[in-house]
Order: C-alpha cells, then sequence, then structure tokens
C-alpha cells in the first residue's frame, strides 16, 4: 500500500511555528500603544501598510507580489478617521479574544458578531462586510501577519488526493491519510496553519493543483496519483487561501514540486498566477502563499495541435482576449514562452478545457497527457 | 469515542443495489429494439419521456415532484429528428462501454469524447454541451435510471462530518469514519450509488443539512456533531446530486430524519425545496434524490423576533421579493406556516442569515439555537 513506499527524501525544511499566544501578543502590543497615546492625552493614531496598486510590487529577487514601504495612518480626532479607527479597534479587541478563548471566526461571522446600534444613536459600528473586512487587512499589515493567525478565515474550498498523512491537533490529533479516504479525498480546511495541521508524512514525487473538479475526480478514477506518486488538490476555480496555504507549505516544508493544470484560457492563467505569484489584493501575504517556483504544466494552444485537439476548443469571449491582453504586461510572463502562448492565444482568439482531452479518451490525460509532459519537463515557467 | 456509543436502532432499510451490467442489460434493450425496427426497413423510433412544466406534478401521495405519462418520440427518418436521434444513439452506445469498462464521466467529458466533425462534411455530431445533456437525459428517462447509474455525473460539490462509517468498494475497499478526517470532513463524490459506497455504520440521531460552509466549519468547531449526535453535511449553496444522492441515502437507509438549515431567504428555501421535493427539472428521478420528510429548521423570520436579530437582517432584493411571491403557490408551501412565513417576509421585505446568528455570540447557534429548536420540535414543515 501507499503508505509503505519508501518516501523520497526532499529538502525538507523545519516548520515555522507561531503560537496563538505570540500573535495575540502582538496585537495587544499595537493596543498597548493605543492606550499609551490616550494616556498621555496624545491623539492615537493606528499605522497601517498602503494598499492598492500604488504600494504593490513584483518582487524580482522572490518572484512574488509584495507590498511596498508605504504607510497610512489614521487619527482617531479625524472627524473623517473616526469611525474607521474605532472599526479596527473593536476588531483588534475580537481577534485578540478570539485566540485566547482558543475559538476561530470567519470573516463574516466577525461582521455579524460586532454589528450593533451605538448607544441610544441610529449609527451602527458596521453597515456593511466590506468594512470590517477592510479592518482585518488593515491589522494584517499592522501586526505582519496573515488573518489565518488572527484566527480567522473565508470560506473553505478545494480537495486533496493522494499519499499524504495530516495530523489534526485540534481535533483529537485525527490522523488520516487523504488516498484512503475513497475516491472522495479530503475536504481542505479554510484555516491549515502548522500550529493545528501537521503535515506528518507525504510519499510522493510532486503536488498536481487541478483547477476543476472533474478533472480532479478523472485521475482519481484513473489510478493517477499512485501510479505516478503524485498529491493531487483541486481547487475547484480560483483558489480558496485555505487551499493555495497548503500547496505552499507541502511545497515548502516537504520540498515537492508543483505543477499547475488548469484550462488553457485566461481565467486558467490567472489562477496560475495567484498559486504561483500571489495575488494583487493579498501581496503582503505572498511569503505565506505563494509558491513562486511553480510551473504551468497545461492546457496550452499548443497541445492543441500536438493532439489533434482543433475539433474541441472554444471561442474566446471579447473580455477573454482583452484579459489575455493585458497579461501579456505581468511581470512573471515576462519570458518568451508566455509572450508566445499569450499571442497565440490573442491571434487565434480560442480556448481549451482540460475536459477536452477526453476527445481523444477518458484515460488519454492520465496515461499518456501528464506522465509524458512530466517527463519531457514539458512545463511553462 | 464517538464509535463506542450505542448506535440508535432506526428503521433501517435494505439497500437496493442495482449493477452496473443490469443498467447496461437495459440500454441495450433500448437499442436492440433500434435496430430490430432497421431490420425490418421500418423507421426508427426512440422514445423518452417528455419534460418540461407541462408533464411535472406534485405527487400528493408521494409527497415529491414527479414526471408524468407524457411521452415524446423521435423519428430519425424526420428531417428534424434526424441529427438529436443520432446524437442520442451515441451517448446511449457510450454509456453502455462506460457501465461495461467500469468507468465513469462527467457529463462535460460525454460532451468532448463523443464531438468530433462527420466525414468530410464542416457538420459537428454536437456543438455545444446542452446537445448532450439533453440527450443523457432522455436516455435516463427512456430506460427509468438515473445517470449515477449510467455511470455518468456532473461537479461534485459538498462536504461530510460526523459519525458515519463509509466503505468505498471501488477504492480498496477503503473504509473511514467521518468524524476521525480532522475539523475538514470528507469531499462527498459526485456519485455515491450504493453498488459502490457503502454506508457500513452510522451512530447518529439525525442530519442536519447546511445551505454555507463557514456555518458547517462553525459547528464542526463547537463540536455540535459529537455533543448532539448529528451527521453535518454542507451543500455550499445548492445542493449538488451527490449530496442530495447521500441525503437521501442515509434517510432512507438508516431511517435518520433530515434537517435543514439554510439562509432565511428565497434562495434558502429553494435549496430545501430542492432537497425535500426534488426539482422541476430533475422531477422524474425525486425517488433517488427527494427527502420528502426533510424539516426546516432555520433561518425563519421568528428568529428575528425571538433571539432579538433586528440588527442583522439584510434587506430583500425585488427580485427576491418576487421569489417570495411565486413561492406562496408551490405545493409544498401550502400550509399555514409557510404561508405565514413566506408573507411574514414579502411584508418585511427583509431576509437574515444563518451567521447572522454569530451577533448573539459564536457559539449561540450551538449551544442554544439548535439544540432547543430540536428538542421542541420548532420546524417548519
Amino acid at each position: 500500500m501507499a503508505d509503505k513506499k519508501k518516501a523520497k527524501a526532499p529538502a525538507k525544511k523545519a516548520v515555522e511555528v507561531e503560537s496563538p499566544e505570540a500573535i495575540a501578543h502582538k496585537v495587544k502590543i499595537m493596543a498597548d500603544g493605543i492606550v499609551g497615546q490616550i494616556k498621555k492625552q496624545e491623539d492615537p493614531i493606528f499605522t497601517t501598510q498602503q494598499r492598492g496598486r500604488s504600494n504593490v510590487e513584483f518582487s524580482e529577487d522572490k518572484k512574488v507580489l509584495t507590498l511596498g514601504d508605504k504607510t497610512t495612518s489614521r487619527n482617531f480626532l479625524n472627524i473623517g478617521h473616526a469611525k474607521k479607527f474605532m472599526q479596527t479597534m473593536m476588531v483588534a479587541e475580537k481577534t485578540h479574544n478570539y485566540l485566547l478563548e482558543n475559538k476561530t471566526a470567519s470573516i463574516r461571522e466577525v461582521y455579524y458578531e460586532l454589528k450593533h446600534t451605538l448607544g441610544k444613536s441610529k449609527e451602527n459600528t458596521f453597515e456593511d462586510q466590506t468594512e470590517s473586512d477592510a479592518c482585518i487587512v488593515d491589522l494584517e499589515h499592522s501586526v505582519d501577519t496573515i488573518r489565518e493567525k488572527l484566527n480567522l478565515h473565508a470560506n473553505p474550498k478545494g480537495t486533496l488526493y493522494g499519499d499524504i498523512t495530516l495530523v489534526d491537533r485540534k481535533h483529537n490529533e485525527d490522523e488520516f491519510n487523504a488516498a484512503k479516504l475513497g475516491r472522495g479525498g479530503w475536504s481542505i480546511m479554510s484555516r491549515v496553519e502548522p500550529e493545528e495541521i501537521e503535515i506528518k508524512k507525504v510519499s510522493a514525487d510532486y503536488v498536481l493543483v487541478i483547477e476543476t473538479e472533474a478533472m480532479y475526480e478523472r485521475l482519481v478514477e484513473e489510478g493517477f496519483a499512485k501510479k505516478n506518486k503524485a498529491i493531487l488538490i483541486s481547487t475547484g476555480g480560483q483558489a480558496a487561501r485555505g487551499t493555495r496555504r497548503l500547496v505552499h507549505r507541502i511545497h515548502k516544508e516537504q520540498g515537492l514540486p508543483v505543477y499547475m493544470f488548469t484550462d488553457g484560457d485566461p481565467y486558467g492563467w490567472y489562477i496560475y498566477s495567484v498559486v504561483k505569484q500571489g495575488s494583487m489584493a493579498l501581496a503582503a501575504h505572498s511569503d505565506f502563499l505563494a509558491v513562486p517556483d511553480a510551473k504551468y504544466i497545461g492546457m496550452t494552444l499548443e497541445d492543441v495541435e500536438d493532439f489533434g485537439l482543433q475539433n474541441v476548443t472554444e471561442k474566446m469571449k471579447e473580455g477573454d482576449v482583452k484579459r489575455a491582453k493585458e497579461m501579456l504586461d505581468y511581470p512573471w510572463f515576462q519570458n518568451n514562452e508566455w509572450q508566445a502562448e499569450l499571442k497565440k492565444a490573442i491571434n487565434l482568439k480560442i480556448r481549451i478545457e482540460q475536459q477536452a482531452l477526453a476527445n481523444r479518451s477518458l484515460s488519454f490525460v492520465a496515461d499518456e497527457y501528464l506522465p509524458k509532459k512530466i517527463k519531457k519537463k514539458e512545463f511553462l515557467p
């Protein structure tokens, strides 16, 4: 069985663990500063990193999107800042309590938990979740951490299959191997921090990240993971944070290469970009989430010719062509391979789906397409 | 541990198993009929059930949507029918082969597998997946089965957690308990037919079906399933067929009651309707998918008053108000409780989300809201 296979000995790295108490302490230091200002009868100031395009950079060194050095401050005695200042303090207090009480919360729950009418006024603390979400991001930046470590999370999405053993330290030390859960696999949690989810053992040569659930099911049915010593992770469209974090961790802790398998279209390329380089909105957290070494295995427009898939391409909509043109300027697509791929798509105005490989045969993707590409290292960078 | 708890002794029923060979045989009988007509030089005719509103009925007896007796035929020698006739035969042959070869396919793969250009013409077998999807439905009706038993499936979605032991007979006889997979739970497959997925043991008093993944995670974190002997199933919005089939099977085979927990709005009520009564589009398959005994636990507009949630309701959009008005006419909402609930929503024009319960406290839903409602049987029918 899978467990008995000899594990590869990749460049495993120590897991960096930061305790909830340590994170709570960071939040408290920030809050203590504010309290100190108040006691000195100064105008309390909350400082965080500036967001938005003007402060997002592509680090040529790390090969990921990062946030620049620009900061932004909010003064409580500025009438334009006062409400947001209050909101940020409310969120900070809440997350501090979550950490000490060993609770986690979805960002929607945070909004609902904090929403109330102030005193006898008709003024609500929050009108909309976008307001509390913004405070969460401010807090992440201010205390230099990610929301997962503040015990916050968004919705989960994504599935894991393959010879990887996880331990949930916060749930009876459950230990399970994701190749032994039938064909369904493990439903990836919204938070998979190393303090809670331990990657105990991995016996695989690489991680294959797959855009569609249906292709994931195809590869499971074909026994692909076992035959090829692969870990399969489906994102079900754009990858949720929990899924990105898990891919990042397997890559970093176990030293496994990551290959991305998406539809050959702007949406697929964007999914790849986000897993690889991080996203504009989360540029500050690339160190926790991005996998700059990830490679793109397909679908490509070369595949259409190489495998005779001309009959099963789809036309690109105008919006897709426009997005493909924008992608020509992305820093991580500044190489001959991607420029050629994008230009080909723009000229031909076609896209190709993963499942179009079924036109050859159902098992073609598992028996030929993927193994050959991986063997020959036919990747886009 | 959960396994050692005394299992309830509900009215367990024998599992009806239909082998792939038996289904393949049904398809072959249909095809043999066509071949016989051709050999007799007759115009080949394919007959299936008529779909659409005009042939959908609400069975007062079974309390589910069903398809009426009207049939529709397609003659190969009718130029308006010929292409669809050919398409249907292609799909029938394909599924027959899947069954004999022990393969399954997504409905998108079927489309891609069968799409090609005919001979030297410029005519494609299929232009669009809607064409092959329609043939699949025709075939299901014609041979009186569901696509899952034809080895076809759509995308999976949904997660399972709780003291339920499943065995995947087609995957090394994997046996696992969905309460022991950490907090992530089991990712429900797109097909969970009894021939392949055995429900080996359930130690629980009821099934709680939950609309949002985030509420599911909340209940898992609160230890709700163990404390209350509940099986938790999240649908992540509208329930996928695999999830509906699993809920149906646990209910039918294990005799467990099913409670639905959705947002209090037309979308939530629709999710409830589909799980309970089946859907218009799949009216022929209610016997495989519907749970007419399911009860609605919340959210209700009474909850808003009972638990002081006035601050955290949301306004209904005009489209939602319109849908709520339409729901007044649904056969299964023809009772005082639902009429009152719907009218209240229409008058107040508000909706209430599951996560709004966080306004009381994060654990309120698990410690008070759900246990009290279940104890007092405060359900909508």
